[in-house]
């Protein structure tokens, strides 16, 4: 693609002299996801510092048919963020002012490229709590996880980054601003048009500023690292510490033995909480802005499981140390996983209930593909969303079993869409699944979401070839 | 309008003898709104039960260009569900199965003329718990409640309707079957079409079968009475009783004196639950499924607001009784405004923190407009949505005054939009606030709604003339 030298100026003097870069040096490092599976290339970068800025940027790309392609915190592991065809790079991340913490309307609002733990810092500091938590937190931005619809490790409690919206800003295709930047809870005046902009990966308009929820903070928090002897009595455990806490479970993380294994031999200074192994482990928080008693609550339920069997072994963590052990465990997966070889990795939501027989038969299909393959499943089980990873076997050939990805994701897939789940339940479409996921849709749904694109973004210049083919 | 004699044959072949009335004693209760504000009349009245119906009829007056209005319970208040040019009149209250309810998976799945009362008590058969509660919750079905985005009183813990969906299956107006019907937690395959028809009054698809979350059944309910000095004095309580609660709090109702004077003067058998009178008073509840000490939590920290001022006095329900004796205060309230006569009502809502400065402001600007104007403010604080209504001066004239409703309304939503609030709460645009949201709406806002209804009704026959116009 090649985009006028005409344009390349008129969009340089829409941000001013530090609002952009032609330097590849700088370009560089935008232009890399971070796994390494998406390479793009751009002639500019632009990297506004107010919404009038985008509005000028969009409306002069719509005019020329410029494609563009927003970028938060390039942490996003489906390619959306990536100009892969040598779009305009529009950043965000100078777009960074956090404008309120309000506690007494229990709100915040904060523009597009505020970094996720600098938010979660200053809600802290206000006396409040954001509750979005990612193992990304530290690079990705407000503004990439309303557009991907964030997910993260408190989703059972708090929902999804959709739940977490009260506003938006937005400037459309065109230029023109959507001023949706409200902090109510109930408005319902016609089409609640924010709801758009969550998880369309910047293809249906760029998200510039955002009103969020805060709640109290958390006073108590109690930590669990819990034995189980089978998925199944994971989910009846789920159910008893829901019961027990009241709703007041902000984490439930299942975890099979495999992936403590190769924590505990690829990550120095990791030990095992409990004495004897198990097949597989459930990391259970719970959390209390009031005086509940949790830790009592929590024992007794735990207690009460372990004489009904289901339930083989448990420590809580009593202090600070302990819990952020427990906590190192399980976030360590994913590099364990990487220091031990080639892996394939899925991302599947499904239906709560049937997720014990959903492992079962996922893990054999893809035994019986490749012998020896080590599944290594852990995830989110209270919000049914598992990461399905497998381990090349032991002995095995890593590329041989990496050639293998789409043969092994398509069993994957196939078998998740069987039980009624999703084959990206927090990542999104990107250019990844985009045209996988035409085989799991009706037509009816991707041509409704193609009638709205084609709606919002007549001449395709938003992150045009991301979530969908038009 | 008139509607050609072949459509109205096909339309009643598509549903067969038991599903159709041209009988006009039949039609008649549902071309009414309950208040009496909105009349309509329709040559047919369609009662499909099932989904490929639906699919027929919408097929039939797409093709035809036949104007179709989509009918639950007849509970809205702003005119949506009633057919005011002619229309096809579509009831949905013969598709009323609930198809499952699923403890372990934490979901139902009802078709869209359900009674909310029934799938209440068939979630809780099954000891289970959902949340969505309103005063016409005896007739308002799930499709309605859906298509307005219902509140009520669960709100501040549970959210809106909107918050309780996971999937819905919708029969787009060309009569193509959406089957969005999952009960996922995680889906982020793409743009969340679902959203669309949540709060869209009918205007964009019809939907038929929805996938709602249920939660665990309260075991604990703890219900206080508390008089506070003023509406800062409730915020702060507000704010206190979460804090103690521990985010438990799943209704915060703040009361004047005269809605309180209304109901003990028109309502038998009703009584003030404390000795003296206070200009304002608060009904909290919490609830929690698990064995949190609620009631000394509640009763502490309503000590501690007693002792530092905000709080005057305060009662806890010690029974089933009395805690239905203090709802029954609250939900008497429209009830016995109309007894006493004429009123104005609004249902707005605001940024939490403002509700004072509006409520102080707002009634002083009505009553400059109508001295001797009674102020009767009520509604859900904790969601920031006040039901900011008025009742004629003592002596006045009931026609004169009504006949100031649009002159009134215009002060209040000017002054709802000046502090960032909605001029629709919970109750939709319907026609009755469908021209008037225009003027608190962006053209960008407008035009981007237009262009959504244009997309996914390309031909006008859902609901025309509802939400805004095209």
């Amino acid at each position: 693609m090649e985009i006028a030298a005409r344009t390349i100026e008129r969009l340089k003097s829409a941000v001013g002299a530090k609002g952009f870069s032609e330097d590849p040096s700088e370009i560089a490092p935008h232009l890399e996801e971070w796994r390494g599976r998406y390479h793009g290339h751009s002639p500019l970068l632009l990297r506004p510092r107010a919404t009038d800025e985008i509005s000028a940027i969009l409306s002069i790309c719509n005019e020329t048919r410029t494609p563009i392609v927003p970028q938060g915190g390039n942490t996003g592991l489906v390619g959306a963020q990536i100009p892969l065809e040598g779009e305009i790079l529009l950043s965000l991340a100078r777009m960074n002012r956090i404008r309120n913490v309000d506690v007494g309307d229990m709100s915040a609002i904060a523009e597009t490229g505020v970094v996720l733990s600098r938010l979660q810092q200053a809600v802290d500091e206000a006396g409040a709590y954001f509750p979005l938590s990612l193992a990304a937190e530290g690079s990705a931005t407000i503004g990439g996880n309303l557009s991907t619809n964030a997910g993260g490790v408190n989703v059972l409690r708090y929902g999804s980054a959709r739940q977490l919206m009260l506003g938006l800003e937005v400037v459309l295709a065109d230029g023109r601003v959507l001023d949706l930047l409200r902090t109510l809870h109930k408005d319902n005046t016609g089409y609640d048009l924010k709801q758009l902009f969550v998880g369309a990966e910047g293809t249906l308009g760029v998200i510039t500023v955002a009103a969020l929820k805060i709640f109290p903070r958390p006073r108590v928090r109690e930590t669990a690292w819990i034995a189980v002897p089978d998925a199944g009595a994971a989910l009846r455990l789920l159910r008893r510490l829901e019961d027990a806490s009241g709703g007041l479970l902000s984490a439930f993380e299942l975890i099979s033995r495999i992936g403590i294994e190769l924590v505990l031999a690829h990550i120095p200074g990791t030990t095992d909480p409990l004495r004897l192994p198990s097949a597989w482990y459930v990391l259970a928080e719970a959390t209390s802005a009031g005086a509940a008693p949790l830790r009592s609550l929590l024992e007794q339920a735990i207690g009460a499981s372990l004489d009904e069997g289901f339930v083989t072994d448990a420590t809580l963590a009593t202090n600070e140390s302990q819990r952020a052990a427990l906590w190192r465990l399980r976030e360590s997966l994913s590099e364990a996983q990487k220091l031990e070889g080639a892996s394939i990795k899925h991302d599947v939501s499904l239906p709560i209930r049937a997720i014990p027989e959903f492992l079962e038969r996922g893990c054999a299909a893809v035994e019986e593909l490749i012998p020896g393959v080590r599944p290594v499943p852990f995830g989110h089980l209270g919000d049914g969303n598992i990461h399905f990873n497998f381990s090349a076997p032991k002995a095995g050939n890593d590329a041989a079993f990496l050639a293998r990805w789409e043969e092994i994701s398509r069993v994957v897939h196939d078998l998740t869409h069987a039980f009624g789940g999703s084959i990206s339940a927090e990542h999104g479409l990107g250019v990844m699944k985009r045209d996988e996921i035409t085989g799991y849709k009706s037509a009816a749904e991707i041509d409704t979401m193609r009638a709205l694109k084609r709606t919002l973004d007549p001449n395709n210049i938003l992150n045009p070839g991301k979530v969908l083919r038009i």
